[in-house]
């Protein structure tokens, strides 16, 4: 059902993550929006095993790739973003906000080559030295008093607002409006049940009517629902005439 | 530096959740996009302790609040939506896409009221009985191949998508909700008269039930229009009620 855009060309590279479930986090964020290229900076050779071997790894952790630095994780790529959490340190690269605009860019760059995106590791982040390797720097707008994000969470994110391109169309369910004929149908019957019931007094029959038409009609019903409640309400009605004939 | 939306009507209600890493986690999420309202609905004993008492844990995690039922959890709340991974299941419901659209139509009716949105266990997601709660179900759009999402990520998503109302529209809506407890009344209300008409049939009790609560969560009633829908179908119980004394 929904399209995403094609994330073949994107590498996620962590550098020097520390913690096995957060690898494992990274991978399956990864293959729920389509990106396959893992690649690993001097990860703690003991959470890289352990992630691996985790029950329910996949493809994604599997064909992962290790480096020892950081400029050959990088090599083949013509654009190298760095995510930080930081906004306002002395930056000597352009910060940019996750969202539609970035997103287009980093898209419309997929389309003629490799990109990383790069994610530090979970105590320190990325470092200065890792931001001289990018173009620019992405941040996840997040709330002032909490702006640090999980590792994996944060790759989550930024592959699903990456991964989303159509999402200016939110798909609309299909909706089957009922018919005036269904509708008027559901108040009649509701009135002779409100007339039973001896919800309508003497003298405000006009008034009930009216309200109740307004209401159904107001509800907007969709078409099975109104067989639905057509069918709820008829059973009342047929009850309630039995009860009046004892 | 980022402008993001006021999740404070926002609850993110976790149903049954097993590890204590993800109930973490969704909290730091939630912390991130500046959510406060956790709920949890009947956790593992064991799993919500260990989160509350994990290094790290935040105010969020502190002031979480538990229930035994879905229901409980979500009667302050003016909408309750679902999310789901499933697509393609004949649901009940109407289904929409996280995405601009989706988001906007939630930011604006937190302005008039609570919002639930639910999240089932990680096992499982949520049941058939927890989507009779929903108004409606929300899918994050992800990769064909693989379409399960990890709890705090999908937790992460969500928020993100909710927060960043870059675009976000000022506008108010011209009616005022009913809440989960109005509509609650109404479906409890009405069973009662399906019960004692007949339309109920033994054995189809459940079924029953969650077709009618369904139907009247769908209805998306104003809360005047919640008030006389249940007038009238109370006054039809009385008289049903009569009718059985005879």
């Amino acid at each position: 059902m929904p399209s995403l855009a094609n994330l073949d060309g994107l590498a996620v590279v962590l550098v020097r993550p520390r913690n096995p479930l957060n690898i494992g986090a990274a991978a399956r964020a990864m293959s729920n929006f389509g990106a396959h290229r893992l690649r690993l900076v001097n990860p703690y050779p003991v959470a890289f095993r352990e992630a691996r071997s985790a029950v329910g790894a996949g493809d994604v952790l599997a064909k992962a790739s290790e480096f020892k630095t950081l400029a050959e994780a990088v090599t083949d790529c013509i654009l190298v973003v760095g995510t930080t959490a930081v906004r306002n340190r002395a930056l000597q690269h352009p910060l940019r906000r996750l969202g539609e605009d970035t997103c287009d860019m980093i898209r419309t760059q997929l389309k003629t080559g490799r990109i990383a995106l790069l994610f530090g590791s979970e105590k320190i982040g990325l470092t200065n030295d890792d931001f001289s390797h990018c173009h620019w720097l992405l941040n996840i707008p997040t709330h002032d008093e909490h702006i640090s994000m999980n590792l994996g969470q944060a790759v989550a994110v930024c592959l699903y607002e990456i991964a989303s391109c159509a999402r200016a169309k939110a798909e609309m369910p299909e909706f089957e409006p009922a018919t005036v004929g269904q509708t008027e149908k559901i108040t009649e019957t509701l009135l002779e049940a409100l007339h039973k019931s001896g919800y309508v007094k003497p003298g405000n029959d006009a008034m009930c009517e009216k309200k109740a038409r307004r209401l159904i009609l107001r509800l907007g019903l969709e078409t099975g629902d109104a067989k639905v409640l057509l069918g709820m309400v008829r059973q009342i009605v047929w009850k309630l005439r039995q009860a009046g004939k004892v």
